[in-house]
């Protein structure tokens, strides 16, 4: 059965809200239509392209600005940001991260994200990294999105900040991490 | 009490001997004369600097080649290789591998050294990390040199291969890693 124009932009309205950071590819897939519509659909509901959207989804809120290194060094560019609470950056896969020969992104590209988001999130001058788990879920290739969202989840007994980061293309889980940071704290002395 | 020329010289000797890896600097200071004398001791003694111990050192039995990617994009230079077995790299901390407010090196550096050397020691052509547990155990500073020594432990039970890498500055060990290794068997279908 062919939804009516009506119908469908309808769907696609309440699904991007539900799923924002979705891109045109996957909702022509799943609307049965091509991308070229869905832009159209988007522009006739007045709803910004993907990369906008994460954007200004996430800046609503965002009023706060790393301290623990130049916004500069983070790896990826910092979209949402709540310090000692979460996180979120986006990297896109050129050809520089991947490997030459099968072009599938480098682990320590997409380490270096979720790492650099994990120091960021810390609302301290000097963060450092002293432990990490890491998991690497799916081959990430060139020219794919990559968003990763830290989640500060507390202090362990030996007063390390631990903070979750899961990175996705798409809504696909590509890699996980948990990241032991030490902070130093403000003397007051 | 002075020690003689001849006996510096000779204690100097075995030092390097037994801590082939070691500076200049350090030298100087443990024998409590200037670089410039460490240097000169050298080159009476025929001793090369540093950087190209470690090489002859390990290219006497370094007759291998890196499969799994091209050499060129091993982070660091690879100085000892053999299959699946054991590599060694060298990385020199410049101003572009570290934080610009403390120079102290930036983890994802630390990682991408050793998890490339992870990725460079396997028998396969195509290996990628699935997991890994890593341990920053001091600061790196700008200007020291990093030496990642990787050792093949063999596979587990889901038939991944564990790379266990220890990075070192002179012979103290600033990082560590372990690397579960996802490889691709050659297929003779």
């Amino acid at each position: 059965m062919k939804r009516t124009k009506q119908m469908r932009q309808s769907e696609l309205k309440s699904t991007i809200e539900a799923t924002p950071f979705i891109t045109d590819e996957t909702l022509a897939n799943q609307f049965g239509v091509s991308i070229q519509t869905i832009r159209l659909d988007r522009m006739e509901l007045s709803i910004p392209e993907l990369r906008e959207r994460i954007k200004s989804v996430a800046t609503q809120e965002w009023n706060e600005t790393v301290k623990a290194l130049p916004i500069e060094e983070v790896i990826g560019e910092v979209v949402d940001l709540e310090l000692d609470q979460r996180a979120i950056s986006i990297l896109d896969i050129k050809a520089e991260h991947v490997f030459s020969r099968n072009h599938i992104a480098r682990g320590h590209h997409l380490f270096a994200q979720a790492n650099s988001l994990a120091v960021a999130v810390i609302d301290e001058e000097l963060a450092l990294t002293a432990e990490s788990r890491i998991r690497f879920m799916r081959q990430v290739k060139q020219g794919e999105r990559v968003i990763a969202k830290a989640f500060v989840r507390g202090d362990d007994d030996k007063g390390r900040t631990l903070v979750d980061v899961h990175s996705f293309v798409e809504n696909e889980e590509v890699f996980a991490g948990t990241f032991e940071m030490f902070r130093q704290q403000e003397s007051k002395e």
